[in-house]
């Protein structure tokens, strides 16, 4: 391999061949897989990227894309075999244009998703992806793995907001399909099969994104209810008299917030009474603030009215804005000092999540007493984040062994509910297995026959998404 | 063949395999294509494609699936030989669900479009595709071909409607991709692979579609400008102040209207004096007729204080809505009498029609004096249709035998623009050719790999979309 560490350092200079100093690199996010790879590879550019792969190619050495590196499913983290390189795409981090009567941002795939946001606003547009990672995460990756998000309700998933791509494939080519089109019938649509296939089928290098008119008038509020059932009440109310300025619909159970109170004690007591389900909403607007307070307000009346819900708390200023959507957005973290948990992603019919959780609950709290369910997540998409609390009197390593047990009894449920097993986060070296469990073997022969036509020596992200 | 017909009419019974009284399923509705089939068959259900599917993989024939035979580039339209057989998704027109609070209707392939507007209707919901041909396409053809339309702008085309697919393969296996998620990161998307491939990945009978909050108010006006450069500015300037509100923005030219009165002399003069071009557009909500209206109003006076219109009617009525969608919706027809005329559909990026238009009108004039272009189509989409009427002076038949020079100047200017050559009509046989003068070599190979790894007896609509 002297040869070819040699040769990279040719292509990528001394600087940008890395053999040590890689615990960035090799740890996923969570912390839940370690690798070992053969180097760190950090081209600067699509030429070297390119010229990466094929010498790659031409040597037989596989290849783990990585962005930022805030992966849930260890999908950018190599395997233990010193065999693999990490090939990081955070050097390509520029802008490329930016076309705002096109409403269309051309950025290379190293941009973070925060700069990106940010760069959109100064032209009064909106980039409408938003997850909590935004200001490490990296537009590659985000498009690598099809993110969700807080906004997928209204402005779809990473998918719908991706004109063009530019992809080295596992051969060095460069496939250019940076077009920054909103209609374009000219043969089959290869750009969709990059888009959440985890760097398995080609490196994407760059890419078109959609923009958005910014919104300008903003109505949020926290609303309590006595079930899950009453929640969906709510979103259908919402989006009837709304239509397409609501654009988001949390869900999280008192526990959840609970859970956040209990670690962020500067969380405020919304309610005088506890209630078991709560939504954070808001809706926006290109303009017109009054109008939409006035739309909203109306609409959260008929709810009241109708004994849809139980309170609400309606945000007055900037500050309580930020103030409720705190409550959502600190779950995650409240979740990590909270200790063991088995985490799920998963997504069924948004008309089934009542009963999918009238379901799941009982056959939890049967196997196991007390267990601690917090469940929360994006109702409006039928997304829930279903993470699995260790009771009291575990062990965090006896309970991580129960994962399998877990698995079994949530995701058993979602797929008689035709659901997800994982709905935003992808499979990566998580949750590929899972496809063998769920999904039809003709559906895993297919993409193992596009696998087979975009990469066919098998060197692209190896066993990752698809396992063997 | 026989014996393949015997078993053919085993399957499907009697009535079902037709080989005599072609006429409605040989020709595409342009009437450029007339093909002679070996059969055409007609299956009921999705078990019988499939064993239609399996039956001809068996014997060697090659099937043109065919909807409701609307298509612009005969993609539907089997070849010459005798040695197809056309099979008719028709008999599969069935709703296997709808599910209001999940937004979503389980539909088989051989529904009609407008049925399908109309049950969302009944349940207070939109289906946003909407198309010249809605009252006679079927479902399966809009998916197979991605659709456009006059509601792009806010909706997006046919594949941004659909959530789930059935799909027979090559083989005759069925694929059953037929979920009603908002978000499934589990393995390669393969749905979009089918959306848009022409019937020739595969053969779609049923789809999961999405469904929105219902419009219950609508704005209509109609605005003229000396420039497609003012039009531009009017687009930015509406989605900036009415967002996700604003849902349609048609542009035509002079010469598009006038022809529509020439043929349509009811059609009314909306304008004292004749402007250079026009636009037709819309807004949206799905509730709050009062509000939408002011704020409509509000943003077009300024867009006359900043004279960025020269002059507009908007509609006070239901029936003067009507009326002035009628302009725009009579242009194709009017073209269809006014003879002879070569028809592109192409698309740039939005913020480049204008210099687009400049730039190809002059090359158009200096090689045909007197040709008569008549542009108009979908502006918010950076989407027109760029028809080339016959100068004075040209026989029919002559004129046709340009085909090829006057494509050539319109599309070389598109391909400088980083265009579509096709922005929503589809190669077919028509313009499948095209791809191997307007794609990059790698992408047509890419296809090429695709189409080998789905079908690789070739049998599923052979050389449409990618020629030999």
């Amino acid at each position: 391999m002297t040869e070819f560490l040699d040769e990279a350092r040719a292509i990528l200079g001394e600087a940008h061949v890395l053999t040590t100093d890689l615990a960035a690199y090799v740890t996923d996010w969570r912390g839940k897989f370690t690798g070992q790879p053969l180097a760190v590879l950090r081209p600067a550019d699509t030429a070297q990227v390119a010229a990466t792969v094929r010498l790659c190619a031409a040597h037989g050495v596989p290849i783990v894309p990585q962005g930022g590196n805030t992966g849930m499913c260890g999908g950018a983290t190599p395997d233990g075999s010193g065999a693999q390189v990490v090939l990081s795409l955070s050097r390509l981090n520029r802008v490329r244009s930016i076309d705002p009567l096109n409403n269309t941002l051309t950025v290379e795939a190293g941009c973070v998703l925060q700069a990106i946001q940010a760069l959109a606003a100064e032209h009064d547009r909106l980039f409408p992806l938003s997850l909590g990672a935004e200001g490490s995460c990296q537009i590659g990756g985000n498009i690598a793995t099809n993110a969700g998000g807080v906004q997928v309700l209204r402005y779809g998933n990473t998918r719908d907001l991706v004109l063009g791509l530019e992809v080295v494939l596992a051969d060095g080519q460069v496939l250019n399909l940076l077009r920054a089109l909103r209609k374009d019938n000219t043969g089959y649509d290869l750009k969709h099969l990059f888009i959440g296939s985890e760097g398995t089928l080609g490196i994407i290098t760059a890419a078109v994104l959609k923009l958005f008119p910014a919104p300008h008038a903003q109505a949020v509020a926290f609303a309590a209810f006595k079930t899950p059932q009453q929640a969906l009440q709510l979103l259908g109310l919402m989006r009837g008299q709304l239509g397409d300025r609501f654009t988001a619909f949390e869900l999280m159970s008192q526990a959840s917030v609970a859970m956040v109170r209990r670690y962020f004690p500067a969380t405020p007591a919304l309610f005088g009474t506890p209630h078991a389900w709560h939504v954070l909403m808001q809706a926006s607007d290109a303009s017109g603030q009054q109008a939409l307070d006035a739309a909203f307000q109306a609409a959260l009346e008929v709810a009241l009215e109708q004994g849809i819900i139980d309170d609400v708390v309606v945000a007055t200023s900037e500050a309580q804005a930020h103030e409720l959507w705190a409550v959502r957005e600190n779950i995650s973290e409240a979740q990590q000092h909270d200790g063991s948990n088995i985490k799920h992603d998963i997504a069924v019919p948004v008309s089934g999540v009542p009963a999918f959780i009238d379901e799941v609950l009982p056959l939890l709290q049967a196997a196991y007493e007390g267990v601690r369910p917090i469940v929360y997540g994006h109702l409006g998409d039928g997304n829930l984040h279903f993470n699995v609390s260790r009771p009291a009197g575990w062990t965090t390593p006896g309970w991580q062994l129960e994962t399998d047990r877990v698995n079994a009894i949530v995701l058993d449920v979602v797929a008689r509910y035709q659901g997800s097993f994982s709905a935003e986060h992808g499979l990566g070296q998580l949750k590929n297995h899972e496809m063998l469990l769920y999904k039809a073997p003709l559906e895993v022969d297919v993409m193992r026959r596009v696998k087979q036509a975009l990469d066919p020596q098998g060197l692209i992200n190896p066993r990752k998404l698809l396992p063997d």
